[in-house]
């Protein structure tokens, strides 16, 4: 199986990192519009072939697959374009700009019965997968809240703001880890320097009384990675800046009981043990590549597929939404 | 002069040790609706003379200031009838648990030429003064954001949800150290247990590109005390969980350059010495007892004066009102 | 029953404050050759008596127990003038300043069958309980060391040396947790301001493989308070400046197997979770005063008994004959 | 200018990256006893030429310097065959396994006029060149003491024990910022699956009252690489374990001062600002890779020469012998 990498800035050498070692991908070829960008990367990858043109890549009948890492505004046309012509496409996040663009990308996967996957990285993280795990067993309980803070000095991004950038990782693992989805969305955002909002604040609302919220800051002067979900038994702290251990289990909550008297309820707190479970530390990208190519092989759906891609999508465009409404409250309409 | 303390409970037993030992008080008195509280609290502090009933010291015309550490919800009532019984009086924070009787008593005391003080304790911290130095200095430049975090597990309270019991804190601090008022609030929270939020996320709104937002959870694993302070040309993080070295001052920021080409703006960051200022560690509940007693003998306003509590109440009364509104924007009217 | 509290500096209050409120003390006399010092700790508990003259506590058959929390030099001949005159005595740590002493009081304890007591106050930690409790029970397997660092600035002390000062806890923590005693100790110290090392580097040896480092500092810019023991299974790291979770249990070790070829063994490292037990918060003074009384009561010996404090003098006299002797070996003689 | 990379297993590889992208460097040679690997590295680095026999690459008179990063014991035999044949020679730390070994490169490459250079990486790295730079201006004062924890688990070399793979480090550090030599060593280390030391403490002494100690261990549950260097004026902590801000300067001391009375001399304790101060974030390898081709270029002596090499060599080789004669202090002659 042949595939090509099309945008090598930021994120793409990462891409055609994974796919040039993945024992299945026998060649690897690669496109970005800044030509200079290009020939770096592919001195640094010797065994990957540079082409100059879209055009060509897709006109390849050998490459069955279209790797997309270019500005986000670029997603749906480039995307299209490689469905249209019979090709698997793995596109980074977010999957566009807007949910009709993302809508048409899954209807033309669907039709055309080829492999629509969006890079959530973070769904394939180690860490991440063993939340699922142990929130999905029962252990901490009913999910009451989900906070999420991500900030750092930069990088600034050129074509969308911090929501669309940061917050899109967050988003993403609340999608995988919850059992619920959203209902409707509010945020605030400021921009300081440019039209484009640097930090934000989100809210999320569930049709229960759990709340999820995300902070993301592009000017902050520590970097801090970290979640916290709250269980009615037990709570979880996900700090992604810790080397090891970035998981901790906390044996901790509320009892509530009714007693008579002056106070009509009687809250008392529960604290145990701590722990730390060991997770697979397995490259995140490394495992997004092998489901890639599971999928196309087993002609099987991704976990991040076209769907979870548009769900974020929508909960992004909502948000955005809100920011320019000051807040207000955007319902997210068709059950997300 | 003699002082009384009203209410022994979880915070006023602070006061009472800090009162006794000021050199200016000669007697400290003490009532508390719980006989065996009160009982107890006298037993550890064997100087203070308990008394059953608070018409005894309203009544006794040796006692000069009247200390209000009962729930919120009874400040009112105690503070004004100690005011009309030409008492000063300092007030355990929140002020009052509305606007309306908040204004009252700042009314009443101008009237009684009284001190009227409330209790917000972290405006007397020297990290917190030191904070004030530096940003009035003009050292960090413009104040771009400030975000708050303070979460831990309970103390639930009875009578007030999360934003009136932790919130405070952090508005008095930022009322404190930011030169301009906030103009609206926009809040939401969730409560899981009884009435009472116990998780809220406010936002503030001001007149320039300023935000500020405050995370209070009475549900979270760890405990966190984290402001971050964005200036234009420097940043600031008060971390209260750290034993020293609460404060750290970074040289870091982002200069923005116009070029022509294909991005508009240029963005780039700059960073260099961080650095930890030391500061006063005299316990914050001496420096306001002082503050308080300054205050009676040179007929001054004290820093947290009954305007600077009103203004605190104005906001907790707003953000109420939001969170009821799920998240609608409340206008702070009155120039705050 | 009735208690003496010899000696109110430094942790001398927080005796009398533990024997005040304990529920078996009738009445807490106190002692100090420093009349304004006395006073002072009088007044902040004003039900403590002052006795200005050691031999009136001596004389007073009412009381039968006395707790001394002088300076090293005047542990001796205080406590035996208080078993003379048949009183039960708890010394601060160190018990003495030699080891000749130190036998002396044990013996004459055991004929007067008297409760002789010294306060290793971290063996009353409930953290330092929870890992016996480990240690025992198998879980980490043999232990292959045992490496504790506390350093920080000050407090210097006057009349003893970094070892006496600081040693003495992690030398009491070891020996209460490992089932061997050392046989040999070996230290360097060095002096930069007066006669007495301000830091020092301890050594000891087993009759196994296993070894124990203790670096003790006064003159660091940090807190450190961290102990480190590594067992064949898991391992454990105490750290007592966290405020909870001071105890990590990791499962993590390496395995060795033998295989042909180039290399005669292959070793192999594990690595599972890591847990933090939940252990009893009391305050350990609480606990070592309850076990004082509970000897006395029921005619026991207490954990931190005589021989304890015996054990860990002569640790820390031979400690410091090495430091003299420029590190030296030192031969613990009649196995500890 | 060609360069040859003569062993290419754990840190080999670096050393190709490094000399493959620097701008003198024409051609890198490669060469690995294991074909294997030799292999692997030629994949990753395709521009790499490799060459299957050392002959080869001695007998190429275009590779005008060769790389040695093989096991400890082959360093001798490579260097010395490389100098033989006219080549500049930059050695993996440690310099040899012996310092006879040691001074015969030295003098041969002296003999030669070639560049003998040994890979003290962390005397590259921009942390501890700061530091370097605030010793020598004398902010500090005078180092009272120089302490240092390398601590993990793993990884378990074959052929040298703990002390030759990590104090090394350490070392190196402290000859290079301290301007005094060591004197005299004392170290002690035990083993516990093979022969080898898989922890050690090392005690370095000085001419004055000076002290270093280095606490080196392959079996530790966490992983510290922390150095305390304490001044007379101020301290500095260096914790390569931060991603960020590596390096605190924290002004605390103590002054001393002579007063009449109980106590001869008395202390006390000076606190002020701590800062962070900005380093160069070049990647240390690189640095070391410039001052490699700079020395040979420019004719001159790189900062980690021969003699700097010889220097460690001669404390291991003392400190090892001191293990095994249970810590004796060796005393290091020709003033190091």
């Amino acid at each position: 199986m042949n595939a090509a990498v099309i945008g090598v800035g930021y994120w793409g050498p990462n891409l055609v990192r994974n796919f040039s070692k993945h024992p299945t991908i026998k060649k690897v070829y690669c496109h970005d519009v800044d030509g200079e960008r290009l020939s770096y990367v592919c001195r640094e990858y010797p065994t990957v072939e540079a082409v100059s043109n879209y055009t060509q890549i897709l006109n390849n009948p050998t490459i069955e697959s279209v790797v997309i890492a270019t500005p986000v505004g670029s997603h749906f046309e480039l995307a299209e374009a490689a469905l249209q012509k019979d090709k698997h496409v793995l596109v980074e996040k977010p999957l566009t700009s807007n949910s009709d663009d993302a809508k048409k990308l899954v209807e033309l996967a669907l039709k055309k019965k080829l492999v629509l996957m969006v890079d959530h990285i973070f769904v394939y993280h180690g860490a991440v997968k063993m939340m699922k795990e142990i929130i999905d067993s029962g252990e901490i309980g009913e999910v009451m809240y989900f906070d999420a803070v991500r900030i750092n000095l930069g990088l600034f991004q050129h074509d969308v703001n911090v929501i669309w950038d940061l917050a899109t990782h967050d988003l993403s693992i609340m999608n995988y880890l919850l059992q619920k989805k959203p209902i409707a969305v509010s945020a605030v955002g400021v921009n300081h320097f440019n039209t484009l909002e640097d930090i934000a604040y989100i809210t999320l609302f569930f049709s229960n009384s759990c709340i999820a919220h995300i902070h993301v800051n592009w000017l902050a002067p520590v970097k801090v990675r970290r979640i916290l979900i709250g269980g009615t038994q037990k709570m979880i702290v996900f700090d992604d800046m810790e080397t090891v251990e970035k998981i901790r289990v906390y044996d901790k909550g509320v009892d509530v009981t009714t007693k008579e008297g002056i106070y009509k309820t009687l809250i008392q707190y529960r604290t145990g043990d701590m722990y730390a479970p060991k997770y697979d530390t397995t490259e995140p990208l490394a495992m997004l590549t092998n489901e890639f190519i599971s999928a196309i092989e087993q002609k099987s759906e991704p976990i991040t597929n076209g769907d979870a891609g548009l769900e974020i999508v929508k909960i992004l465009e909502a948000a955005e939404k809100s920011i320019k409404n000051k807040g207000a409250i955007i319902e997210l309409r068709d059950g997300l």
